[in-house]
């Protein structure tokens, strides 16, 4: 075994320590000091750079009811880390490579045999779109925005969350097709952000305005594609708006995650007058597609065509306060939190 | 002007004078006596034989709120008919042809200038099949349980409304494909019917078990496909047993035709983890397809492999209760009214 040894701070995980019923606390979460982690045969260490937070992460803090597994309680978080391998045992990597993968919100780990980290290039962008805008976030945009809902020229494109990781790449690449596109988002300032910087015609605040009236307004000829990320009454408003023909790519139901109670979707009868075609995906099912997205998304974001947004906070004792508030809808574009200097 | 005589009964129509809150009830109907219809130029008198009754006409009995067009007060009900033509001043019809229409419900009736008819060809099949298995119900069942469905051999297709028309139909067309098929239906007598006639491996009377003990039962493997015709908690069942992947065609939701609020359907978060697709569609986006189908299922039919039953009521008189009772569940089959003797 060697001793990887890191004077900088103390090394510090996050535990998940009690299961919410209904919105997160910070008394679900407990942040302790940990040991340094060895470099057993055949082992990679790594330095965590930036945590992943993300929407589904609050299924995974039930008990086994959402898709991905729930998490344990007294072990840590788990979700996308991107990190840089501090020490390596093992032939696939070398210290200094860039790597992601699903780990614990630690700021250093060991990662046996490196079993489940994803080799990053440099070469594509900054680190840390590797597990957003040129990772499964970026895919998940661009297999509901473009694959799933089949824009043409002239339809009009709906998205909600719109200022989210997959609602402001999903703009940009319906945006390409020549749809008109409309997003909702639950403040002012996001409204404003997602007009000036991902490529919306349009958006409105959910928050303050009706929805019924603000589709009416922004989308005058009706919604021919509805990117849903939120379920609840922003699907029955969008059902209602919807054309005939209409796709719904399905992506997560985020209104739903914090209630324990399930008031149904209203106005289902209209899949039918409408022939709407709903689909729910999972990323993971496309993940064949990633390398040859990830070089013509590259390009894009190289070129300026395209632009993605981070909101970083710093500093692993600030993640769960962090998580917390992207649930409830604090973030500005991807929400990152930053635990070590790149 | 040619007068068209008719010595055997004096002529007849239904009229529509009320709409429903609910149910519809006998006061919403109105049978009268009513002139002979007089031939004018180009104009072609028919004898209606069989009158269609679909869950479909309880939409058009509200103002507008259906994707068809609601009936007017005091207008006669009008539905798919099929007809012989007694006179005709059309070059595109003689005496003696068979033909189907959106026709009133009347004995007798001109149909101006011919427009709206359809040509049946006895050849293929009795003529009254024209409006059901060999026609748009027909093709109903082939689009929803085989193009929207795509079972493949070993898969578990779920067809609620299983006894009726395009329930008989979709088993027979889904078991030809080397799935196995099960059906929901309303009685114990329609849970023979479907296994005896319909091709069914098991089906289930939903007034009497609990739907997820039923499903739980009949499809261990759970459900890859799921032809929906009633919504409501039959759709919320078929949620919790689809299998990852499942394909949900949506061709109707008569649960909630008669009911006046919408109390939504639960469960729809499962859209995402568990990859469904939902399609809803109206048969007269594929009216292209009809001729080939036609041709297809006539063979089968002649030939034995699939069998079509039809609950045939006898009387004009008879047809406002004979749909009431439909809506309620009472018909074994396609029901339809006899008018005359074809």
């Amino acid at each position: 075994m060697s001793q990887t040894t890191h004077p900088s701070s103390p090394n510090t995980r996050i535990l998940f320590v009690k299961r919410p019923d209904g919105w997160p606390d910070a008394s679900c979460f407990q942040t302790e000091a940990c040991p340094e982690p060895e470099c057993g045969a055949q082992d990679v260490v790594v330095q965590a750079l930036w945590l992943s937070l993300d929407p589904y992460l609050r299924g995974r803090m039930n008990a086994g009811t959402s898709y991905a597994p729930g998490f344990v309680l007294g072990k840590p978080i788990v979700s996308r880390v991107v990190a840089r391998v501090i020490a390596s045992r093992n032939d696939r990597y070398r210290e200094g490579d860039y790597v992601w993968g699903f780990l614990d919100w630690a700021l250093r780990m060991v990662v046996p045999r490196g079993e489940g980290l994803y080799r990053i290039d440099p070469a594509l962008g900054r680190p840390s779109l590797a597990i957003s805008a040129l990772g499964m976030p970026g895919l998940t945009a661009w297999v509901g925005a473009i694959e799933l809902g089949k824009p043409t020229p002239g339809d009009t494109v709906y998205i909600s969350s719109a200022a989210g990781t997959i609602g402001q790449l999903a703009g940009q690449f319906a945006k390409q097709t020549g749809a008109r596109v409309i997003g909702s988002v639950g403040s002012d300032d996001k409204r404003d952000f997602v007009v000036k910087h991902c490529g919306y015609d349009a958006a409105f605040n959910y928050k303050t305005r009706n929805m019924d009236e603000a589709l009416q307004e922004l989308a005058p000829n009706g919604i021919d594609v509805y990117l849903d990320n939120v379920g609840g009454t922003t699907l029955e408003a969008a059902l209602r708006h919807a054309n005939v023909g209409a796709r719904f790519p399905i992506c997560g139901m985020i209104s739903r995650y914090n209630e324990t109670t399930d008031p149904g979707i209203r106005g289902m009868q209209l899949m039918v007058s409408k022939r709407i075609r709903m689909t729910g995906y999972i990323i993971n099912d496309h993940v064949h597609k990633l390398p040859a997205y990830q070089q013509r998304a590259a390009q894009w974001f190289r070129s300026g065509a395209m632009q993605f947004h981070e909101d970083i906070v710093h500093g692993i004792e600030q993640a769960p306060a962090a998580l917390i508030g992207m649930m409830q809808g604090e973030a500005m574009g991807k929400r990152l939190v930053q635990v070590a200097a790149a």
